[in-house]
């Protein structure tokens, strides 16, 4: 078992495992209604029937820590985001056709957290969608239709965008306006990681120009998850970026995954490079798991592409997503002084692991994500990682696993775990990894 | 005034009205943050505050009867609505990674109003989102690129899905994979408008082959809405689509506008026209306003796709989006006794109209979704709809008006419309006719 399955997911149900009639009978019902483009997690799959902060619970009244879910960043149905949800969809739900406050008011506090020069902001429902937009603005703008992205990126499920995301494996054609660079573990090892990278971006403009096609954007997931999770070394993103520029390109920040505070110390992932992208995308835990996604550029960037067409998304903006968008900022913004000791255990609980077990290779994170290399004496053990998942998710605590070779755990727990509950996370994690 | 802009936009605020001091500051408030793209309804934009059933109410505390908006279909913060959105957020907003019931119950309550063929659904956020999907689906299965749309389509706003959307005016390049061909209205005269529609299918899948390209599908919404609103003839489809499969390629409903009973008759605009599409997408009614789209097809489509690759949309499906949905397809499996009294009273008033009134050039439609051409003696009359649709919006009745000359009224009253509501619409639209 290599816990990869043939679409490249990690952490995938395989039917293998020996599963209880509930289970056996919601699987069937599932295949049968929605088909097998849908994956479930664990070898025995969840099923889950209501979350309360940091704990699901499953049908049968196990609790689960979810230290996996970066969705729901500010916990499971937190009761503000509730409270604004059930009061906003009681009042109105409409359009953005007609004039209304909410969204005018979140627009100026959202922007009010990112560098003056990014000043405009178009809502969206998913993060797919706001990486969709902000590639139809970014080509608009530059006249340019080439794109460059890492080697096991994901940016999305549109179909222009799938096409940007090599981590999710397919037989769908690449286009040839796509070029992939290495991910910053390539470089980890050289004397200057960024500026290797700036030339690994040079020369996938120079690949894109020897077709004829101008490179239009850089899309990077500012922490690299799923290239790994590579939220350092600091700066690394500077000369890349620099590079673009030069080259009238432009530079999508996607804060999908590494926004809102996930990284703990900063509100944005590009922050810790010292750069200010030229578009940035945002969604998951964006409304707590109401669909809301967004960008966020530079005015010019924005009248580029509203002069030349309009844009309506039909839901995006409406009252109720901006009213949940809007509670669950005030709660990251509220809880952030409480910051501090969860992500210290965290970072001390995985870094203490990392000096007792010979199967954790490396450590890398910040705040409320973290990654942890899985390795026995031949490399990168993917079978191992997914033994762990499974373990934890037999003793009360979800995580996945992710990255080239599938051996990298995932974990990234509610902004509001407590540092207590982030002792449970590694002393679980220690006990699956010594269970072998 | 044409009452269309740049964008090919009919119904556009222009900055021209003699707009009140709190309507300008949140104009300028909205440029500011939100940037050009988005437009506003009406010469003089509302500001709404609160929705209860067919009834929108202003800042200054105006009532509007909301004849145009086809997402809040059950009615505006319809209380069923409102109640399993606040009560299932309260329980458990998760991803489709785990089981869950509430996403098998209502996909089992879906399929069950579709011809036994199309027995698979995937879910997604938005009806923009479905068609893109509907399209990766589409190209996985016949291993073409090429799409035929109408000359005026509008299916939705992703990169791949604005492309197969010429009635957004841009300057984004048409790629080479889209052909147009007219819409039925272009037909109507003939003996046998299905079978030309059909040649010019065929035609169209004829210049695409010219170019190496193999057609993968027809997209095209039922009633072919922004093409200005063509439900009849019945059958009109069918040649099309027997043209289509002939040359191993698929039909694509776009149910977007006309889905969930918007016609008043059949659950589905496609019944209609007795064919049953390969694939189904569906969006705003679905959820009356929460962000729901989903794609119905065969389980040979979803199999083909799935085998190839996996699709995660991180918010699609949860059990909240699933709940809301579930609620409105109740709400409207219960109303559509109640259907025909409205349903009739709209069509004898519209009916009424075209007898009475010179610049009532012809009345399409059925159900709840009606499109009224108006014309003077030199033909389509763009200023004059214009001028009836902010003449109605000052009588407090929202329409809006579309269509490639900008002179069609479109009517579209929630499914919860009262025969005497009916009457006021069609009563305020005499009026703004006979205004001038």
């Amino acid at each position: 078992m290599t816990g990869i399955d043939s679409s490249g997911m990690v952490n995938a149900f395989s039917g293998e495992g020996a599963i209880d009639d509930d289970t056996a009978r919601l699987v069937a019902r599932r295949n049968r209604l929605l088909g097998p483009a849908y994956r479930l997690f664990y070898r025995d799959p969840l099923h889950i029937v209501r979350g309360e902060g940091v704990w699901l619970t499953d049908a049968a009244g196990h609790r689960y820590l979810d230290a996996y879910n970066n969705v729901v960043s500010v916990g499971h149905c937190h009761p503000r985001v509730v409270a604004a949800i059930a009061g906003a969809a009681a009042v109105l739900n409409t359009h953005t056709r007609y004039l209304h406050e909410t969204i005018l008011d979140y627009a100026e506090r959202l922007l009010a957290l990112f560098p003056a020069a990014l000043d405009r902001v178009m809502f969206t429902c998913s993060g797919s969608e706001a990486n969709d937009l902000a590639l139809r603005i970014a080509r608009a703008a530059t006249g340019a239709r080439g794109v460059i992205v890492t080697d096991h990126a994901y940016h999305g499920v549109t179909e222009a965008i799938a096409a940007l995301s090599p981590s999710i494996r397919s037989d769908e054609p690449r286009p040839d306006h796509v070029e992939c660079v290495p991910a910053p573990g390539r470089f980890l090892g050289l004397p200057d990681p960024g500026a290797a990278f700036a030339d690994a971006i040079e020369a996938a403009i120079a690949r894109l120009a020897a077709r004829g096609i101008a490179t239009a954007a850089l899309f990077a997931d500012t922490v690299f998850s799923s290239d790994g999770l590579f939220v350092d070394p600091a700066g690394f993103l500077r000369p890349a970026v620099a590079r673009l520029h030069a080259a009238g390109a432009l530079f999508v920040a996607d804060e999908v995954q590494a926004g809102f505070a996930r990284t703990g110390e900063a509100m944005w992932g590009f922050a810790r490079h010292g750069v200010v992208p030229d578009l940035v995308t945002l969604g998951k835990p964006m409304a707590n798991g109401h669909p809301v996604g967004g960008v966020v550029m530079r005015a010019d960037l924005a009248d580029a592409f509203g002069a030349r067409t309009r844009y309506f998304n039909t839901f995006a903006g409406n009252p109720v997503s901006m009213a949940a968008a809007l509670a669950t900022l005030e709660v990251i913004e509220e809880a952030r002084a409480g910051f501090c000791p969860t992500a210290r255990a965290l970072a001390r609980g995985f870094a203490d692991l990392a000096r007792v077990s010979p199967r954790v290779g490396a450590v890398r994170g910040a705040g409320f994500f973290w990654a942890i290399d899985v390795i026995d004496d031949r490399g990168p053990d993917a079978a191992g990682a997914a033994a762990v998942v499974n373990h934890m998710r037999h003793h009360g605590v979800l995580i996945s696993a992710v990255g080239p070779c599938g051996n990298v755990l995932k974990i990234r727990p509610p902004l509001i775990t407590t540092p207590d509950q982030a002792g449970i996370i590694a002393d679980t994690l220690a006990t699956a990894l010594q269970a072998g």
